[in-house]
């Protein structure tokens, strides 16, 4: 049975992208070594490292002002590492549109003074605040937002204007559509949904921010102790960061972002515009703030539910089940979700609806 | 040609567990998906998680009394993570017996009050000091070592006797002889030398060590956050988790630590052997100190040091370039080194001394 797996993340890999590395498990490139096993200090992975280095800025566009840094721990990790690093006046500003952004505020707070500046939390996370009606405090180190939100399925359509850095937790869309990453002081991403297998944190950090970070900052969470080192001050993720070569050379090829994007977008309305003309299915996040990347719907009550997410499993639509704090289901649809795997979900959902209306 | 990989880590796998994991590498147990893109909170890996867990306890004879941890980051977070949770009274002593051990006696320094008990620097660490004649402080919150000293080539034979918690950093020798495990405090290794691929550091804590960090502990550096959420309150390393999984199938089959260690004695005695009977090839180690995992050895001098390096690689036999610390070449025979590795280095070495004496 053919399988398509709606996982929050990790998540779907190309197909073709699956092939190449099991045809070269046992021996990459003639080296006679697998990627699993050699040394990361040697030619054969430093031409993979820095591959998928300079892949990654030149897909997202960004400039030279910015270290790359290829870390490990996710994006929880750098709910930590990014007021340890960028706390001076220790005063931050949050914008809190889910469970991560709400996170990522809990976790700044012991080391200085966070403030939410605005939250969607008044109706459980499903929209997006107006960005040009938040007020941030003066005086602050960065302001930090959430690009996309996995568990609520909402995503910001324009950014708000800030006089401090603006900092962004990506992980649920970075790469699926076009951003200016240069418009940032410093964005981050757990790479398990748009960019590689789990393992694998990325970070664009504009290099001006690195290098003074708070005395209690430990070594590895100081972003100076990577960038010194090109990512690399000990073992990195190695074969996380060689899939994400992998799928970098296969998004380059497709046209880049703005290619995926459109595919996204397609792939996205396809689900959208099944659900709104549907009186069985409900998708309840304001339309202007829907995430292209996360859809959570429900049937009409609880236990239909229940039955969609263990019918949709048994025909090979699988993680389909919605995450606790909102229920139902949530159909995750990153880059590499193919379009007839979102197809084959509403050719479901459809046949699901006829027999249980 | 054949290619035997010395790499001090990551280092070389059993070549039937890369073949069973090229064999499932698109489809894992007729799941219809890899084990690089299924959730992490999904049956499928939820057992492959939990089997990885229970079999690293049941190889080295972990008893309850444990929490074993699958984090991320490496042993180099470790040297911050140990006194961000163990400091209580603010006092720790360390052995230093080489780079790492160093590094994290300095790691730890911004966190209390630090003091080199021992060191063998005086020797360039071709040693390890008598453990019979360290005198510890009293009031310490513990005492740090490290078993294995991958770049100098040494191992500690004893432990030393300690009132405090005793914590070992066992990267480089984890899972390589039976070490009696329940006598630490704590332990931790970065897996990618004798366990797994690089992306997995595993951790074994009593369990009546964890849940009063410092204050300023990073949440994610917070043993209690993994031990609370049976290491996944994030998404783990699955990929490298699913290999030491089968790792452990692997040694277990072979008859435990205990079978393994005689088959690593083996191999260093004959690579130490061959060493020690040649007047060309020389290892500085003190011999009754001398690592079975890393063996670092010079010819007569350095311009023949980097002809054998560059020989030996054209020859298949890669990554034996010693540490900058050292010099000269360094061979790393970790648990997955094959016996017929050593002899065939051995092989070039006598092939080498004929042509260059």
């Amino acid at each position: 049975m053919k399988v398509y797996n709606f996982s929050a993340g990790p998540s779907t890999l190309p197909k073709e992208v699956l092939i190449e590395a099991q045809k070269d498990l046992l021996d990459y490139n003639g080296s006679g070594m697998s990627v699993l096993e050699m040394s990361h200090r040697g030619k054969v992975f430093d031409e993979i490292h820095n591959e998928a280095l300079s892949l990654f800025s030149e897909l997202l566009g960004i400039s030279d002002d910015y270290y790359i840094l290829f870390l490990q721990g996710g994006a929880s990790q750098q709910f930590d590492a990014v007021p340890l690093n960028l706390l001076k006046k220790g005063r931050a500003d949050y914008i809190v549109t889910g469970n991560f952004a709400s996170k990522a505020y809990r976790q700044a707070q012991k080391y200085g003074d966070i403030h939410i500046a605005a939250s969607s939390k008044d109706k459980n996370y499903t929209y997006i605040p107006d960005v040009d009606n938040i007020t941030f405090r003066e005086d602050i180190d960065y302001v930090h937002i959430t690009t996309n939100n996995t568990i609520f399925g909402t995503k910001y359509n324009r950014l708000p204007k800030t006089k401090a850095p603006l900092v962004a937790d990506m992980s649920s869309n970075i790469m699926s559509e076009v951003m200016d990453i240069n418009k940032f002081g410093l964005i981050y991403a757990g790479a398990q949904k748009n960019i590689a297998p789990a393992g694998l944190t990325v970070v664009a950090i504009k290099k001006e921010l690195v290098g003074d970070p708070m005395d209690i900052c430990p070594t590895m969470l100081n972003y100076k102790t990577f960038a010194d080192a090109n990512s690399m001050p000990n073992t990195p993720c190695c074969f996380a960061i060689y899939i994400a070569m992998l799928n970098f050379r296969y998004l380059k090829k497709l046209g880049g972002v703005k290619e995926i994007q459109k595919i996204n977008e397609y792939k996205a309305k396809l689900l959208y515009d099944f659900i709104d003309n549907s009186d069985f299915y409900t998708n309840s996040v304001n339309p202007a703030d829907r995430s292209i990347m996360n859809v959570p719907f429900v049937t009409p009550d609880k236990d239909t539910d229940i039955k969609f997410i263990k019918e949709a499993a048994e025909n090979g639509l699988v993680s389909l089940k919605g995450h606790r704090l909102v229920g139902g289901m949530r159909a995750s649809i990153y880059n590499f979700m193919p379009v007839e795997g979102v197809k084959a979900l509403i050719d479901f959902m459809k046949k699901f609806e006829m027999q249980n209306k």
